[in-house]
């Protein structure tokens, strides 16, 4: 059992691009079993939430400190459903999901850093971004919303803000779900094809689809350019929902242990009080 | 069975303060348990959240509407553990909780209501107030922090502000937990025997519980004039944590179940495509 949990150790930390590591992401696994069939990782990742729960009571009584797990994906990786598969059993009042759409009103009238600073966790909280500011140097970047002068120098803001949230307290973890062509067609004939799923379904979609290497040359640039030490990426195999769950879950989970929260010390001078 | 649940419907109804009627908070239950035991109203508050589960899903497919839960009470009367067990188990994404402390900052800058808006449920979600804008006629009230015509007059803005919360989609519910005092003096010392809870303990947490009287009169007060047809308040009796957790998931299920929430008509021309 000792030697599995250093397995899996492992397993986990080689999802992890290292700064200065040369990512393709043809040649990281979108499938991986982690060595566990589907039911041994649904109840790893119980495990897990259980674990998460009492890091997060600690997270949340110490008050001081947050964590930040940042979500990207292409569409029908599984972006909502990791995030209702590791969060759902938690307190929700320790956390914070923020789903970013495209920006409109007052957020476009200012940086697209200002509502993402707006959304960032309390002390406390554990916060979580459906999709980010990340995507202003993808979608943005493929669409051509702005001119290559423009997104390209965003790597460097985002890194200089992510290191100012670090510093002043909030641990900042990234995953990109990392999906393959063949998996994101079959998820997307089932959405259409089933009544009950179709209204997910957006003929958009497709037309992102068809954008797929560039979508993937962004995500690799994206995540090469702003993977460090202190805000790692993981590229996280994504076509077994289970392991997928599962691995974020551990990457999590792993987050909150190196913090370390503790419950605060009580207020001096409660010795022998007796309320009447 | 059918029956059971009529009865527990009658009983959760008698919990909502009419509109016009006299609440004499020594009147009402501080204990009550619907006729269950522990074990039913644990196993009641599981299929209940279930429920809500999936009524909340609807909620933020629709993505038109959103519903607003307000968390007031005394301290030790359970709105952590209230909220924690009634709302552990959904999907945090579609639920966003709001800890209300004291005002600081930008927030005493603006008017009460200020900070109290930009915390209120996006389309889709469920909110939580963890506190809310009535302690700006609680506390403040109590601890005279501005003059009884200040807070006087406060009581038609909020009814203001939640009819226009109303009008615009957001279902605003009000749950005050109603503890005995005696039950408060046996949680508070409980607190402060138990070397793991203690931290939670203040001792300032006395010098409200000395106001009490004026706490009660401060909440029956805003609660007769701020009970509304369309924003109720309940007085849920809160002495036994089983029971008053059960008591507001109904109240919780039973106004989501009055909204109907429905899954959107897919997109128009989708039928046949296939994913190439």
């Amino acid at each position: 059992m000792a030697d599995q949990h250093r397995d899996l150790d492992d397993l986990i930390d080689a999802l992890r691009v290292r700064p200065d590591e040369a990512v393709d992401l043809r040649e990281r696994p979108t499938d991986a079993d982690f060595g566990m069939d589907k039911e041994a990782a649904l109840a790893r990742l119980a495990d897990t939430r259980t674990a998460i729960d009492l890091l997060q009571q600690r997270l949340y009584a110490e008050g001081t400190r947050s964590v930040l797990l940042v979500v990207q994906a292409m569409d029908a990786a599984g972006k909502d459903g990791t995030i209702r598969n590791v969060l759902t059993g938690l307190n929700p009042a320790g956390i914070h999901v923020t789903s970013f759409k495209a920006p409109g009103g007052p957020e476009v009238q200012h940086d697209y850093l200002w509502r993402v600073h707006q959304a960032v966790p309390r002390r406390g909280e554990i916060g979580v971004f459906n999709r980010s500011h990340y995507e202003d140097v993808l979608v943005v970047r493929v669409k051509r919303f702005v001119p290559e002068t423009v997104w390209r120098r965003r790597y460097e803001h985002i890194r200089h803000f992510e290191q100012l949230l670090t510093d002043e307290g909030t641990t900042v973890v990234k995953v990109f779900l990392h999906v393959s062509k063949d998996e994101q067609a079959r998820r997307f004939q089932e959405r259409l094809d089933d009544p009950e799923k179709r209204w997910k379904f957006r003929a958009g979609d497709l037309d992102d689809r068809a954008l797929w290497d560039d979508f993937q040359a962004a995500y690799t640039e994206a995540i090469e350019r702003t993977t460090t030490k202190d805000c790692p990426w993981y590229v996280v195999p994504a076509d077994s929902n289970s392991r997928r769950n599962m691995a974020v879950g551990e990457i999590l989970r792993r987050t909150l242990e190196r913090l370390d929260p503790r419950i605060p010390d009580p207020e001096e001078g409660l010795d022998g009080v007796k309320v009447v």
